[in-house]
């Protein structure tokens, strides 16, 4: 099994501006394709520190990719840092050069004399073309690993990862047979979805864990070896089968709001929205899947009562008897979106999203959801969290787009 | 200047599932009191990976921070690394051990043997009680540097930090004078925000910086030693009258969705929103700030031709003549949204997310934004951009939402 280390340079990631997420799309894929990620490495661009974790990450691993530091300017110190590791001096690549001025002058521009310090080349290092950019890679034998050296701008990384490092790997057959999986699942709280994984939770073999996300839950399962892929299914009908309506996708790029979308399209029915407390959030996270129109139209943002009254025709002794907040104004709101809509399916919400509680002393993080369906009854399901603003609104959008799945499920 | 090493522990974000807030976090807040992260690493539960984490990072800073790996299981290596560091052995800390069964028994539950692992205490460290959670902090002198051992969830990590790391930097005097500015920009590309600041960003101290989010640009400025916070306000200072109304605010939970909010509650003036191409976007990122309700009240999301018509009244001719991603059809939405709400400001977006062209051919990544106002001409602004579907609905989102916090700017 080939052991990978990653090192990232740059000031943004050490002063915590940046998430370094470089290091978690090369890790995610690192451990995809069927090797191991055994540490990550984040520097500045000080020479010294940056040669020091490249020989840390050589010693510890068989190949290391760092990423950045490949720039034109002074402070990008990877090729020098590499060099320093090998022993070996900086030398001008006419080849590298070329490439580079072609590529400025594709552009219609000049390359500056900076620009050349990205021709430089430690003595015996591979260069590795850059089809996205200026700045070429590098590849060498160094304190006994490969080291990659990668650009920063991720479109770049990334391409150079899948066309040049991912080739020579797979060539070498250094590669393990992995199979990973995942499955998403909504409705259902992190430990309800681990309880009936917990024996293959606890087995090495596949290495299986859940994961917490804006209120949906991950099953990923990871499997290495001869019969991976079948020993990874196990466990995926395993959780379909404990899980059942809770699973949503098994996919990483569908989550609540594809599954809901898809399971429209399938029974041709249009969605509409009525939204308080989530403001929106519902009609945006439909509208984020490609396609999204052959489904859904419009909808309302009713933030205020009287907004209520006045757009959806909620009758205002019903907002006084019931409060806004209430399983009553929730039912409402649903039927009277889809009574003025051209729709089949109405989602809505009302809640209290905090930071404090409402006027009418409601606490932070009480709401109701509902989904009225044009031939069918309407339901409404009442939530209570403690939690922040910003997150008691995603779960409640994801708890209604998720009950609306649910009454829409495939007959 | 105190040096400061993270060491994160995890197969989580060794596998990329997970980005590492943890370290982000720890880094913003090391180098806002004054100390400087020289390196951050991320290992596995893996013993002899732990350790030599460790080790290196004692080997390179003064302080080092370790995250997680003090639970009660098996993977949970962090008290034991520390110990195989300083060369000594883990004893039972009959005071840690008292504190966690407190904390059990005040939930009227009662410890697991396995939690008496995290009453583990290397001989020699000294426990730094959780107030969070169970389990206890450690902090040691080991192979040179002072090393604490924090906990993994980032509530009790935080608190930790806060509460027992920064007080006994503080005593110790080892922190710099540090200030630290940000100057958040929108609507204005990161080389027109750079350009004013080239001078200073080329300067040593303090260090200044552009870092691009979601169609707005910060600028980061960090001064430190004697004179800082001046020297800090001067670059602040420029920035603010190089960029005038492109400006949006000084703190980073300020962004153009708060600025857009409190400049209406000053005025006292109402918002309402007709939303196509971003979905519901515009009256959610509004809704994401505490109070939004004092200025908006509801709105539209009109995806569909139909719905522009049948809720807003947008005309069927005008729809046909100019299409709907169109300044014509922008400025009469938000005209209409205005005539039909209670409302002083009405925002509305229309255009193409993509991935490909619309219907009448329309590139990807074509919209118009308009902003009418009760008392004012109605504004309209035409973007075109190459970027992903969600990017280019957020980047129509803030740039409706900017165009109507110039146009509300203080009079």
């Amino acid at each position: 099994l080939l052991t990978v280390a990653l090192v990232s340079t740059g000031h943004e990631v050490l002063r915590g501006h940046t998430l370094n997420t470089n290091a978690a799309w090369l890790a995610r894929r690192v451990t995809e394709v069927g090797a191991r990620v055994r540490v990550v490495l984040t520097v500045g661009d000080d020479l010294a520190d940056l040669s020091r974790a490249l020989s840390a990450a050589a010693a510890q691993a068989e190949a290391v990719l760092v990423t950045g530091g490949l720039g034109p300017t002074e402070d990008d110190r990877s090729r020098e840092a590499l060099a320093a590791v090998m022993g070996v001096a900086l030398e001008h690549d006419e080849r590298a050069w070329r490439t580079i001025r072609a590529r400025f002058e594709a552009a219609g521009l000049a390359p500056s004399a900076s620009q050349r310090r990205q021709a430089l080349v430690p003595a015996g290092a591979v260069v590795l073309p850059n089809l996205q950019g200026t700045a070429p890679g590098l590849v060498a034998r160094a304190a006994g690993a490969e080291v990659f050296l990668l650009p920063g701008p991720p479109r770049e990384m990334q391409a150079m990862f899948e066309g040049q490092v991912l080739p020579r790997w797979r060539t070498g057959g250094r590669l393990d047979d992995v199979a990973s999986r995942v499955v998403w699942t909504a409705g259902v709280p992190e430990s309800e979805v681990a309880a009936p994984l917990e024996a293959a939770m606890r087995a090495e073999e596949p290495v299986v864990g859940t994961h917490p996300d804006e209120g949906e839950v991950a099953i990923r399962v990871l499997a290495r070896g001869p019969g991976a892929a079948s020993r990874a299914d196990e466990v995926v009908r395993l959780a379909r089968e404990a899980l059942g309506p809770a699973v949503v996708s098994e996919r990483d790029d569908e989550r609540v709001q594809h599954a809901l979308v898809a399971r429209a399209k399938d029974r041709r029915l249009v969605l509409t929205t009525a939204e308080s407390v989530t403001g929106g959030l519902v009609a945006r996270m439909l509208c984020e899947v490609p396609g999204a129109s052959d489904v859904f139209r419009g909808g309302w943002v009713v933030y205020s009562d009287a907004w209520k009254a006045s757009a959806l025709g909620v009758p205002e002794d019903l907002l006084r008897a019931h409060g806004p907040v209430s399983e009553a104004v929730a039912r409402d709101m649903a039927e009277r979106a889809l009574a003025r809509a051209p729709a089949d399916v109405a989602l809505a919400t009302t809640g209290v999203a905090g930071p404090g509680p409402d006027a009418a002393g409601i606490a932070a993080g009480t709401a109701f959801v509902a989904c009225a369906l044009r031939d069918g009854p309407t339901t409404v399901r009442r939530l209570s969290m403690a939690l922040p603003r910003l997150t008691v609104q995603r779960r409640v959008a994801v708890a209604v787009l998720d009950l609306a799945r649910r009454l829409l499920a495939p007959r």
